[in-house]
């Protein structure tokens, strides 16, 4: 079946089509820079159907990936980093917009469908996908589907709280897991390091600023060897462990997939999260081993697994 | 169908009987210490059969629940409170032992099981039923059906890692929830209280010495209106709606219920959840209220649900 899958980001719209019989191979991919509001983001998604189309023929469904709350009915509530996006019916309005039926979900749910349908965690029952970038994001797979929850807000880790004396988050509360976990726990990590006089190679790298240092620089340092940059992605890694040992305590998955932003250090930094993991999971000796790979489908995960949650609506299971 | 269910305690093995079509209906109840070791075990289990089987009837089927990892062959891999009982094929033996069809399932998950069938969850399709007693144990229903995990063994909150700087646990780890949130937690919270010279109406229940006091001198001093004792339940309260919270931001279910031996103090310690618990969830403003339920099954929730379990061997779902 040929589906459009959309993945809305912060910054960039990203539109595919795909075959859902073979959900990893792009037919055809389109972009456009992130709108404000609700119009423009309707406009913005049907603009990319329409040239997509063009390309690829007519679809039979489309399918949009969001970065927040989504309801089961496809209205998105609240999106922290989409701004003047709140209480959208997103799902109706993109229906009507292009005819196609429209099924709208969180973006990390999105990217857990596609690792499923074609990545990582292909063919997993049970699988829990996290994306760590500016936030941590989540997609939980259980008896083969995702767990939605009552409303549609299941699988967001992020706001889990792993140390309530911990830095405050913008949700308002202290300590939550991706203050430390995620791309910006790492850049606060580096700061921290940095302002300690530790981390000169980072430093260095950042033209020689404390202030200027973010994650890039630590995991380039980290590659040349240096063992403060090293030592600054350990502490990331062991925060990492603690929070999908949470998860894997509530959840037991057959296999974890990381992606998001930091998938492109995965190299440095998911051998140390296996190591802290297996330390911090309960029964981590008597269980057997939880996989930890990174996720399969790079920066096109979300709109491909937009495209396979589209095709999944007619799929009664 | 006639069905038996065994709840093994660390005390006590407690037996019912029941018709599955009216769950909460026990039709005979029987009771034996818990003897040590696996034999032991079997054979006080096949003990409750005949006895039960004798008083009621032939059953078509027996379920146990136990304290520990249960994988989803019946084998018992870890019973943290059961002494001598680790690897037993527990599900096996009873079935050889007693010519029945037996299923075995970690207990909180047959509390969750109960409290669906016939319980404050009657019905519910996704639901988060959270034991507060010595630990803490979950069932979690997703898509109205037990999330167990890919080996057995999800449902484990009470080992998900709220403060990493919090006391040392049993388990290895450091500041695990349920050194916080359990009737254990209450107890370290009193000690803590006692020692720093508060909570003297608690003390003098204990008889006048610190050391000696424990959650039900709280409880009831906090019942007389003993402010202190109230603040130590709220200090409880806080740490047990966190972990929900939590647990909410990953699972979203439609409703809490809260089992163990904590639930006697529930009119106590509920309501103040309650109101922590609306602080602490993401987007507490922006999603439908999550009802915190006392448990409606009282101390036979655990039989009953395993002999819920044992009917449900044949549902196929």
């Amino acid at each position: 079946m040929l589906t459009i899958g959309v993945d809305v980001g912060g910054t960039k719209v990203l539109g595919v089509a795909i075959d859902t019989e073979a959900p990893a191979t792009v037919r055809a991919e389109r972009r456009v820079p992130t709108p404000e509001g609700g119009a423009g983001l309707v406009a913005a998604v049907v603009g990319l159907v329409t040239a997509l189309s063009a390309e690829v023929g007519e679809p039979a469904a489309l399918g949009v990936g969001v970065p927040g709350l989504v309801d089961r009915g496809g209205v998105l509530h609240m999106g922290p980093h989409l701004r003047h996006l709140a209480d959208v019916a997103l799902a109706s309005l993109l229906t009507a917009g292009t005819g196609l039926p429209a099924a709208v979900d969180n973006d990390a749910n999105c990217h857990a469908l596609a690792e499923q349908a074609g990545g990582a965690a292909v063919g997993a029952q049970e699988a829990l996908v996290v994306t760590l970038g500016t936030g941590i994001g989540a997609g939980i797979i259980t008896g083969g589907r995702l767990l939605r929850g009552t409303n549609g807000f299941a699988g967001e880790p992020g706001h889990m709280i792993v140390d309530p004396t911990g830095p405050p988050c913008p949700c308002g509360k202290r300590g939550c897991w991706e203050r430390f976990a995620s791309g910006t726990g790492l850049g606060r990590l580096a700061q921290d390091a940095a302002h300690g006089g530790r981390l000169e190679a980072a430093v260095g790298l950042a033209g020689g600023d404390p202030d200027a240092v973010r994650g890039e620089h630590v995991t380039a340092a980290a590659r040349a060897g240096d063992a403060d940059s090293m030592a600054v992605l350990g502490e990331l890694a062991h925060w990492v462990a603690l929070g999908l040992a949470n998860l894997v305590n509530i959840l037991d998955p057959a296999v974890i997939v990381i992606g998001g932003g930091l998938v492109g250090a995965a190299d440095l930094l998911l051998p140390e999260v296996r190591v802290r993991f297996a330390e911090l999971v309960m029964a981590g000796d008597q269980r057997p081993e939880v996989p930890i790979l990174a996720a399969a489908l790079g920066e096109r995960a979300g709109a491909i697994g937009a495209a396979v949650l589209a095709g999944d609506q007619w799929v009664v299971r």
